[in-house]
């Protein structure tokens, strides 16, 4: 491939023009293996955040991401295969509980998953909590686990879209993050590369999210379906809310916890809600289930133990100590609580999540700079959520403190306390579940407007 | 001065928000001296490329480069200094004309110049196409330049914003050459730097210019006029047309030559009458002159033969062959010279100037990159310009080949033939110079509206 004129391209996207698929593929190929400079993709990177892309461009852009590395195409070797990616929210440990769950139901489902950075934490993380637990898996392995236990989630491998782990990198410290085109391309290079017949994606929207409001997350979603169109993978999305942490556990260990509480039918509502939906749809998109007889498969798997059981079986699979399932105790544990209390009654109106997700990087939750490490055993765990009426000094929250002593946990304790807004009011009740978009745009449609057909009924 | 954060300064300019003068002033100190990195630098000049700054925005950039190194203040130094800057066009050979024309009536001129990249050359380069020319003064060399014969023209030190150094060569690389905010930082942080009593600037639309449109030039023009309002320095602009190569030499000793031509009365009309407004308004800003004993002045400097002896002076004392203002063969002379013939008769209608200069880079005449060295005695003369009746087989420029040899020489002559375009009719004249504007924006006229006390009568 003749070399770009890196110069020329630049020059394009500054004024808005569109680039050809030939001066984007030279560019990605360019810079992951060739000789453009760090400087020059990310004066490209920032004119593609603001300038966007048109579809064609971004088909472009992804197509270039995903032949950077090798193809995986998983679902050539199982009849069906699902995959699940989730654009991040505070106590999102969706994965955790939808993985052996959907498996327990004879569906096979793999992710690759990623760490925490910034206010949300990472799949990766919390399974790592888990001890001896290999989120490191190889193909084979990775193919190995999946005829064995139908399920796995691991972090991705050097092989897969070379060109986005590049890239994201530089965009990470460009502010180049927030861009639509970007992330498609980024979250499908990736997908793709893996292959996976089908791909439920659930696109947050609210204070907890990338995306602030329903529009950009439901921009995202429709960009994101519309890349996997023509793929080989089936995509569906689903647009959520996340006004609050989701569940009750923010940390890692905690959140594992959590997981495996909603396999036995004992997790959060809200969570639950949305592992439950999201499931649904995975099992309808295999083709053997409608919607109804999906649901019951589902809660029939809590019901009769069988979700928890292959918990415990996958657990095992990836090298993790099983016994975590039913002995939480075998998790890294706080070495030492502190309690928020109410100070005045009332109903909790509204959690901060962005702030609760800041708070647990300071108690060691989660990770300001890639280079930080986790202590797994701290957190927060909420006694009330959104809703629930409190009494003055009613416990709300308590702050776990890890192996690693926190100096300021005091104060990180009175900032928790101002991140949960008590009010005389009840909150007015948002869906969590905005919108169910499938892959062909024409049928995605406001789950509240109707359509029955198109919305996961919870 | 605290750490800027550079991340979030990139993500405010990316949503086009306006960046506090705290953050411009620690982003370009930061760069210039610190660690923030090129790719983030190259980020934020490409959103500032695209989102644009505003007018304080504007003010606080330009002022941290240019507090970013040496303030020379030479007008306290002399009663009256003036400085000149031209966008650059093809065979602009203003400022070798200029300096000592100005020069020979009394008025003190100092230019910092830079070198000829792309398809403009650059004054240094022609200046040094002269045996011996030294156009690396220090200050105190500079200084005594003036003291002795009022004029000179050398390369910034590197004490002169060395942010701009740093940030231009970034720009050139990344695509955001062309941002009317970081062109007038880039320009005026370093003329306020040398700090002159009056600069008079020639910005330039056309085919051969950055700018392309009138509108894009005055919008530049008037940038630059209001970053010096309120310097201690009084600017003028001149907006001028650049359709064709200016003057009939296009190179460097073969446009040191013309710019001899002009002093002694006998240059092409379009570069004479260019270098006399330029040069009017200069006496005119000096507050000795009102415009028409400028132009006589001006005027009788060239009959007399004042102009071309101060020519002579300066070369010397700048270390230079003075001979060569008499005797043009002590220059670099080409080895050979190609005709390029008329195919047929007609006007010459037009000559491509950004062809002609990207030619003469393939001659040897400009630098394609910064490493490239130049061939003095490379370049090209028309013979006929715009407007001249011709008959088939005359001669309508020579391609003269310097000291290295080049091998796709008889295919460049076929090349600049297909430059100059002759046509049935004459075309249409154009006003070389389309608008003054002075400090106050409120006096700015077009040229061709009348208010005659605004516009140089030429």
């Amino acid at each position: 491939m003749p070399k770009p004129s890196v110069y020329d391209i630049l020059n394009k996207k500054r004024r808005g023009e569109a680039l050809t698929d030939f001066e984007i593929t030279a560019v990605v190929t360019g810079f992951t293996w060739g000789g453009i400079p760090d400087y020059q993709m990310s004066a490209l990177l920032m004119a593609i955040a603001i300038q966007g892309m048109t579809t064609r461009e971004q088909a472009a852009l992804m197509r270039a991401m995903l032949e950077s590395g090798e193809r995986w195409n998983l679902r050539a070797r199982f009849d069906f295969l699902a995959d699940k990616h989730s654009t991040g929210g505070v106590g999102d440990k969706v994965s955790l509980a939808l993985a052996p769950w959907v498996a327990s139901c004879g569906i096979h489902i793999a992710m690759l998953s990623g760490r925490g950075l910034g206010h949300t934490g990472g799949t990766l993380d919390k399974l790592e909590s888990i001890p001896g637990f290999n989120a490191h898996l190889t193909r084979d392995e990775i193919e190995r686990c999946l005829a064995d236990v139908g399920c796995a989630i691991t972090t991705s491998t050097e092989g897969i879209a070379p060109a986005d782990r590049k890239l994201y990198a530089l965009r990470d410290v460009t502010g180049t993050v927030e861009s639509i085109p970007l992330i498609t391309a980024s979250i499908m290079s990736k997908k793709l590369a893996l292959g996976p017949s089908a791909l439920i994606l659930d696109v947050k929207c609210g204070a907890g999210a990338f995306m602030k409001s329903e529009d950009e997350a439901l921009e995202l979603a429709r960009s994101l379906l519309s890349a996997a169109r023509g793929t080989g993978t089936t995509a569906e999305a689903l647009v959520t809310r996340i006004d609050a942490p989701l569940g009750r556990a923010v940390g890692n260990a905690n959140e594992v916890i959590e997981a495996m509480d909603i396999l036995r039918g004992d997790g959060p509502e809200d969570v639950t809600t949305l592992v439950l939906a999201l499931a649904t749809r995975i099992l309808v998109m295999s083709g053997r289930f409608d919607e109804s007889s999906a649901r019951t498969t589902l809660e029939e798997a809590v019901r009769s133990g069988r979700a928890i059981e292959h918990a415990r079986r996958w657990i095992e699979a990836q090298g993790g100590d099983a016994e975590v399932v039913d002995h939480p105790k075998r998790l890294p544990s706080p070495s030492r609580t502190l309690e928020v209390k109410a100070a005045r009654s009332g109903y909790v109106h509204a959690i901060d999540p962005y702030g609760v997700g800041m708070l647990a990087i300071r108690l060691g939750a989660g990770r300001e700079k890639k280079e930080d490490s986790i202590d797994y055993a701290a957190g927060i765990l909420f006694e009330r959520v959104t809703g629930d009426r409190v009494a003055a000094g009613d416990t709300l929250a308590r702050v776990q403190i890890g192996s690693r002593e926190v100096e300021e946990a005091d104060e990180l304790s009175a900032k928790l306390a101002d991140l949960i807004r008590i009010d005389n009011l009840a909150p007015e009740r948002r869906p969590l579940i905005v919108e169910h978009l499938t892959g062909t745009p024409s049928e995605g449609r406001r789950s509240n407007e109707g359509q029955p057909g198109h919305r996961p009924r919870l």
